[in-house]
């Protein structure tokens, strides 16, 4: 069980009698009441209560998780630190290993098609550093997203050998990388550090920044993983030059979200810089004087807004969550037709959806409803699926109903970079939007679901 | 990265601007500088600065982990409301549960052979109790301590469909079985609550108090698992009375350990009543009037002692741990002897040794240490094996020295019932000790290591 809403913990029961821990040279020691200024006490507390049965212990125990998001440039260059020591926070402990004589290690786990394009460089820059080295390539495709895959790399990890507090493993790669590796790392030895380098737009905005790692398990997305972040997350947008405008699109539709639900700039931004952003694929040194900084803007407004619904909620723990938005109809429609739609893809169909509702529901008006869909054109993302039919919208929130303390918790857009959490959508609303958004939309689409 | 040292986080560099995080309605938005006495702030914390590259940002979010551990008599009576509901720790939700007509789900995860003994009692309980339930045997052995097992309770939990906010999953077994189920539940979903019901006295005082989950992988102990605390254990000590007697003394041995390391009284009780409790297999209402409390209070001692060290270094972050004591050479001992050893027998002589180690350092009494080596006779513990070679603790302390931040991190017991960390315990001291050890222990034992 774990918490972390904001609220400071209050494990203390009526009759729990509350103990302090302090540190006596390498001991711990239970006390009550008054401490020693001069104690060492730890932030965790024990509460004892007596029962009928005996003794009943309450164990409280807050751990802290820290980790740092880096924009960098020319990771790959040999002259960049960044890579090898830019998770190290303590200016100490970074001193100490620039004056270690003890060889560098650094395992890391490549995408397939990223190693095509970027294995060299990442060869030539541990080389160059002097780092014993080994580089995994794999084809972390989201139908190779399994259990198997991290005990292929975990077993190579375990080959190559690491010092899990000094070594951490380096995912470089899209999201079901960072993904992948996330959940190794995450279990190897209990905890190893792990590193994530985004290569792919969408995980540069989402995967990068968050702490769940995870594969997908009995053809449900992501339905095993862990909630461990990376020690380090660095960016570095020019490696998004190579990836093709599809996924681009697909990242915009995560950057769209976090528009919509909390930030009215970058909707304006993403509206009037969004097609140029295609074509320059994110690279701002070949942009026209009027859109310069909308490469650098955009991306950073979209880390920023997710790190502050993130990190209040590492863990999840409140399930009132506006960073669902557009998740929750997509992990359904995504899993049924892999390979045919992309994350970012499913995701804005579900968002196109969601903006029916809240018009229906009055939250949108029809001018703010038809804008957005417009913006998601000028993306270039599919707005519409014949796969997303009213039973799997029926399926899906039956399903999160389940899961999330039997409410619906539904993020709905409420004008232009607003939002709220709503439980009572009926199926009378969602019937209505869905016929309105299936007349307005679908005859853009062939039967095969594609434009 | 985490930590959970005692000391409150400061994240802040030099030159960082530092964020709260404030909830807006849905939102949480960044805010530096005075906040509203009404404010809901979170806990965690953004720290923002500009490096030649962009922005670094760092999130610092503290995760507040809580679980019980419950001495509870006639757990499967079914009268008894502790396996259902005895995790959940807030009124008013035990309240709405138990109002509610919703029917309740378990799964549960048995041993193979407590199933044997206890199985229809398990039934008989959920049976009673009107439970949707499924109980999977499997055999939960240390040779079969592996991920293979984590994914079939996986696929038997996902056949079964779990709320993983509200249904617990069970393990009913020795440390084995609660350690594999552990890491099952804190894969399922990123994490599924999950209860210990240890049925050994090893994991009675061990596994049920602490937050750790694992399986063996390559041939190592434990090598791949996660922190992960239950959401409760329960302790019912009526489990032991069927448990054979060299069980018992296996989990005699983790007793002693924390009566070495921390608790002179634990000592002496174990020291005059061993040999009852051993007779008596901790079941105190058969006991004579002078030990009749000796079950009862050696097992709360036990875990008392346990909960003191483990609750303020959750997740291991400290390095220096004084219920390593035992640990340092045993477990490459175990693997490699595996099955002939059982853990506690094989930490027992870990202990034997350092023991020695101690008095050679000076640190204990040659009375002390003998006293300490007859203990451990009358708990029918082994002191000596012929597999327990030099070049086995020169391996297994460089091992240490990598993986613990190149300190050797001894613990060694000063007296009885108090022990230190120490880094410098030289090859010289070893080898003494080694070869007294050898000279006063080895000639109880067989060729094949056995008396």
């Amino acid at each position: 069980m774990s918490k972390n809403k904001g609220d400071a913990p209050n494990g203390k029961m009526s009759k729990d009698t509350e103990f302090n821990l302090v540190q006596v040279k390498n001991t711990w020691v239970r006390k009550t009441g008054g401490l020693n200024a001069h104690s060492h006490v730890s932030e965790a507390k024990i509460y004892e209560s007596a029962t009928g049965h005996g003794v009943s212990w309450t164990v409280v125990s807050p751990i802290y998780f820290s980790y740092k998001v880096v924009e960098s440039q020319n990771l790959l260059d040999p002259h960049n630190d960044t890579l090898l020591t830019g998770h190290i926070r303590d200016p100490q402990e970074l001193e100490h290993i620039k004056r270690s004589t003890k060889p560098v290690k650094r395992f890391i786990v490549i995408d397939e098609t990223v190693n095509k394009l970027y294995g060299s460089e990442v060869i030539a820059y541990f080389e160059a550093r002097n780092v014993i080295y080994k580089i995994l390539p794999l084809p972390t495709t989201e139908e190779n997203k399994s259990m198997e895959l991290v005990m292929r790399i975990l077993d190579e990890i375990h080959r190559f050998g690491l010092d899990r507090r000094t070594e951490p493993i380096i995912a470089v790669g899209g999201g079901v990388c960072l993904d992948i590796v996330g959940l190794a790392a995450s279990l190897y030895r209990r905890r190893t550090p792990y590193i994530r380098v985004p290569t792919t737009l969408l995980s540069y905005i989402d995967a990068s920044v968050g702490a769940k790692t995870g594969v997908n398990f009995a053809k449900c997305k992501n339905k095993l993983g862990s909630y461990i972040p990376p020690a380090a997350a660095f960016l570095d947008r020019s490696f998004i030059q190579t990836v093709p405008r599809r996924h681009i699109s697909n990242g915009l539709a995560e950057m769209l979200k976090m528009a919509l639900m909390k930030h009215k700039d970058l909707f304006e931004m993403l509206d009037s810089h969004g097609r140029f952003l295609l074509d320059s694929k994110f690279q701002s040194s070949n942009g026209l004087l009027d859109h310069r900084n909308a490469a650098t803007m955009t991306t950073r407004i979209a880390i920023e807004t997710m790190l502050e619904e993130l990190a209040p909620n590492l863990w999840e723990d409140d399930l009132d969550r506006l960073v669902d938005f557009g998740h929750l109809i997509s992990p359904e429609l995504e899993m049924k037709v892999l390979p045919a739609l992309l994350h970012g893809e499913a995701v804005n169909i579900d968002m196109a959806f969601m903006v029916y509702v809240s018009n229906e529901r009055g939250l949108l008006t029809l001018g703010e409803r038809n804008r957005i869909i417009e913006c998601m054109r000028k993306l270039e993302l599919p707005v519409w699926h014949k796969d997303f039919n009213l039973s799997l919208v029926k399926k899906s929130l039956r399903e999160r109903l389940k899961h999330s303390g039997g409410l619906m918790r539904m993020p709905l857009p409420v004008g232009l970079g607003q939002a709220e959490i709503f439980n009572d959508t009926s199926d009378d609303v969602l019937d209505r939007a869905f016929k309105k958004w299936c007349d307005d939309l679908s005859t853009e689409y062939t039967d095969s679901g594609h434009k």
